[in-house]
């Protein structure tokens, strides 16, 4: 198992908890998708490591940034 | 036509506006919902005039405040 962690800048609400949650927990071997609103810290879980490109990708595409 | 203006408190972002036209929008008789994210400034236009206790079941249905 492994685990990484992001922080995300932009998100100001639930739903934009849940649109990153959903956005990355679509990734191929993401087993889990943890996001703290407040500090923009985002823990994904995966059977195997992912390559950050594929995260920041899904970020974006959710609407949001990955901070470098 | 009628159309009535509120003020919404707590929406952050384009989800919020999202939540907020979905929820006044189904309140029967009313035609359109417009949003301003920044003042919070929610216009509803409806057929005859809508009983704004209804306007402030659906904003907080939708998890918001209707400024008094």
């Amino acid at each position: 198992m492994s685990t990484a962690t992001y922080t995300v800048t932009g998100m100001t609400c639930g739903h934009c908890v849940s649109s990153v949650k959903e956005e990355v927990g679509q990734i191929a071997g993401v087993t889990g998708v943890d996001v703290d609103l407040e500090t923009g810290r985002v823990t994904v879980t995966s059977d195997a490591p992912i390559d950050e490109a594929a995260v920041k990708d899904a970020v974006e595409e959710a609407g949001y940034e990955l901070k470098p």
